[in-house]
């Protein structure tokens, strides 16, 4: 049966929301300012608006769709993606302007600073993959708003400590996003689910719709690596990602294949390794020259990938108590860590001076500890945060079930009252 | 089970389709000629072809899938749309060019005057979605012709009564399609349907290929409210449209919570929402200027679509025995609705001077005025020419549902023909 | 009962897998190069990444989803999709540079190459079209490669021969794509097929993932037919190309009801005749001036595909046991065929010369004729290769089925693992 009352939304989500909406319009009312960087001309708006678009897509139509894999969570998956990124876009344009809040007490908003926003709230979307179907939407709000907040501490100690240029965030999107959603699922973890959620299964069409998302994901995949690249080496970033995703396709059917029992393929570890190419590409695309780096980066993510998914996956589950659902550990966070490490033996391959070597790969590995430290604090504090009952998270029973959220609507209510009302006119 | 034929299609669809489309051929054979605007260089083409994608998108998958909710009537829904924009299009390329026709004696065909005609043919796909269900192809097909003459007759007025710019015409469209379609549903109403339709409830997954459409609608809007600006401020209307559209998203979901019953989210009324706040930016875009105008527009377009929905919704059906299907009154009509009397408040506030203030105000009122009564007239008008007998209109107990008209082709009839030739053959 | 083995997957189409893949990429680092065409600035990025995207959008996305309406066939449409798609892409990169190689001794990867070697894997697509459901994806792999080799060989003959333009390519496409698949179908028929595939047929939500597919083909064929003209006709091949596809879909509607038995329409034959004026204007367009020529042969496109696939499929099914899945005939050899004839009616018309006009019919008979000769020779050489019974073709109950190759994963199956390992655990 349907359960008759959701008591985690009226109550507690739809204030917080209310609120919420209410204190970013305020906020936008004292600091935000329509300014466009460029002189305001056709063409500036020819070269972002396409960018905008594709970093869009992905958001809410690539990371929506691969969440409704599950038989009946259709609605959640993609109506909470959706809630969760448009949240933590608007709290990342905030966040992200409080440096030229301070310098000029304005935050211009532009299109470059809404692609930035949303490239922050790629790092929830990647979060809430690994908790997916096991909380409700006011903590997945909560976490939006959190793990936007230690993103960009992290990026603002990246650029603080180490001089990094803001580009290189995207870097610590996937390791920052899986580290966090990992910490998030294991303290999180319920008792009672260890044999599984009863309603954690894909059939043939939710399982077409998450392949959908996948696929918008693995087409789009080149705009998102080029975005917040210099200008001179996009169409190598562009030839390079899409050279890496195809090799990571065809790998990722091979080991999907030797890898499962009955020797099939299998469509959710497919989703999750054909994309690890892209990811590993995103991170270590500045020390990538030849065609071939890139398609062997692509071929041992999606080794990585596919032995993650298979082994880690289970290993994490048993061993550790951490229920992984999207497997956000080995289709972000390992490839990620591929890419780091493809990065630093490039980049040190490259130098001819042992000093300038050792000086790089000490900064870079710094770089990535206070990422790991960042997310794994900030990931802490917010499941414990969230473990707090007065969130009324859903009952085992109802985890992965769009019914304790949505009210499927037939026609038959709007029938009863029509007659209800007829008859009380007829009075 | 299936009806065994459609009375409506085969004597009356095809002939009216051949018919219409020789038509259309051979008055393109006398006037059309394919001049493009500008000098034919690479440049121009990377200027128009994307906006054309984008409002394409919009119109044949956008509206497309957003028709497809009803349980039974996914091909319909999709089918018909793309059916009615290809003729709308065709019917208003010509329309939109009988002034040049007659100065020029030729219509000339550039990519700017298809994005022109798609647009007029939005009205129309906003329209049907009132009657959803309840009326045959032929009857939509009716109603494209009909229409597009309607809103090229208002636009026509607008700009020799009120010498209104071209552009200004993306603000009747919401509105004069809300009310057309109003028109329509409340003439064409069945006594039978009183107690609401068998068949018009969605499931799991036909509410997720309604998701699907809404999502692209959700996404490339700041494309379709960017087409008529000018090129100065495309960039300010894409970000403005942005963020109206993450505000309503977020105040749709608190907003349906508060006012279902049950506390519970609704996908439909989400979808109708969630669109809110890009119609009144899309209305109002000449007077926004800064970003907090543009989400407190969003914030309060939401709430009246959210309202609408699950009030007037209702209380149409019962006191007016109007039935509107996909709610274009709370979806369209009020945000369009709001988002002019935004415009009007934004401006006079701006304006110094008195007279200049009351002038304006008087001009506006009036635009509006003249549309609501164009598309009331051409409502009524087209309803009544539907509700002749002799269209064959869908007995109710086959209203929402594709047996009515598709044929679910099923290998078994290319069966049955096999061995029934081969029998014959071995004779 | 799910078979619980696959005997093609791990033993065959893994090791083929990793080893081409592995080929593919030793093969890159001796040969391939990442220089961009131009100088390596923005202009040149927006200049090329939109037309890659959406080239890569149609091949992956809209050809992928046309193939998933068989009921029990979603995963395997899409995903053998993707995965002939990139491995034939990859193929066609090496291959299109053998020229380059030996001038040069390097493979100069850039953008419009990738675009180039995706169009050839587009005739790869259409051929397996034909043979859909009917063999595993090691013979789909093998079609990958054989059919890009024919396709490449076709192109060198015509260019070495003819002194045929390269971009004239496109034209060879469909008629390729399509006889070659017809030659695979009609050489790799199954004797106890002859009554039909059980599971060969749609539902309503398999045919609408279906619809999706051809809307995206339907919305970016203008796109697909641009990519090769020259900068100052896109405008107008984009043009010409969305009317064709307007006009098609009016009169494919219309031809399906009078075709129908039941006088209805048929969702899968308005897919497959809606693109036929795509394809007739691909191949005609450098003929084409005028909109109504465009449209008219749109029109006549459409006739010719809805007769083809309602009386042609089936008396080829019958007089040539040619069992042709996707119609490929009908959606784009016909279409195909129609349009080469109206290229040559066109051109001889604006000729005033007699010795022109004979010379360009020959050379226009001529390049056709290599193009028919080298499509069914080596469509035959491939055919004869895959009935090898060593690739271990699946039993006529196992076609058109998903759970022949793919494990559908339960959460269950981790449930049992999890309860056995911590049984050992705790022993």
């Amino acid at each position: 049966m349907a359960p008759q009352y959701a008591p985690s939304l009226r109550s507690r989500l739809a204030p917080l929301l209310l609120i919420l909406q209410t204190a970013f319009i305020t906020i936008a009312a004292l600091c935000f300012e329509n300014k466009q960087t460029n002189n305001l001309d056709r063409k500036s708006f020819l070269d972002f608006y396409p960018e905008f678009q594709d970093v869009n897509v992905m958001v809410i139509l690539g990371f929506g769709f691969l969440c409704t894999f599950p038989v009946r969570y259709g609605f959640s998956g993609l109506g909470f993606n959706l809630l969760v990124a448009v949240i933590a876009t608007q709290w990342a344009l905030i966040l992200n302007g409080i440096d030229s809040l301070y310098n000029t007490r304005i935050i211009r908003i532009d299109l470059k600073s809404i692609i930035n926003a949303e490239l922050c709230a790629v790092s929830a979307l990647i979060s809430i993959g690994s908790v997916l179907g096991k909380i409700n939407p006011v903590q997945l709000t909560l976490i939006a708003l959190l793990e936007v907040t230690g993103f960009v501490l992290n990026d603002w100690l990246h650029q603080t400590l180490m001089k990094v240029r803001p580009l290189n965030s995207i870097m610590e999107l996937h390791v920052f996003g899986a580290l966090f959603g990992l910490m998030l699922t294991w303290i999180l973890y319920r008792n009672g689910s260890a044999q599984g959620f009863e309603k954690e299964k894909f059939d043939k069409k939710s399982g077409l719709f998450s392949m959908l998302g996948t696929v918008f994901l693995w087409m789009f995949w080149p705009s998102f690596n080029s975005v917040l690249v210099d200008d001179q080496t996009q169409l190598e970033a562009v030839c390079s990602t899409y050279l890496a995703l195809a090799v990571s396709a065809v790998t990722a059917a091979a080991l999907t294949m030797l890898s499962s029992p009955r020797g099939k393929l299998n469509p959710i570890q497919m989703q999750s390794c054909i994309l690890a190419g892209g990811v590993a590409i995103g991170i270590s695309i500045s020390a990538l020259q030849q065609p071939w780096e890139a398609m062997a980066l692509g071929f041992t993510a999606a080794i990585i990938s596919a032995m993650g998914f298979r082994y880690l996956k289970t290993h994490l589950l048993i061993a550790f108590d951490c229920h992984d659902t999207c497997s956000v550990l080995s289709t972000h966070g390992l490839p990620g860590l591929l890419g780091w490490l493809a990065q630093l033996v490039l980049q040190i391959k490259d130098c001819d001076d042992h000093t300038v070597a050792i000086r790089f790969a000490v900064f870079h590995i710094s770089a990535l500890f206070i990422t790991i430290c960042v997310s794994l604090t900030t990931g802490i504090l917010t499941a414990f945060l969230l473990k707090w009952n007065f969130w009324r998270p859903p009952q085992n029973k109802k985890c992965f079930d769009d019914q304790a959220f949505w009210e499927v609507f037939t026609h038959k209510s709007l029938r009863k009252k029509f007659l209800h009302q007829k008859k009380k006119k007829s009075h």
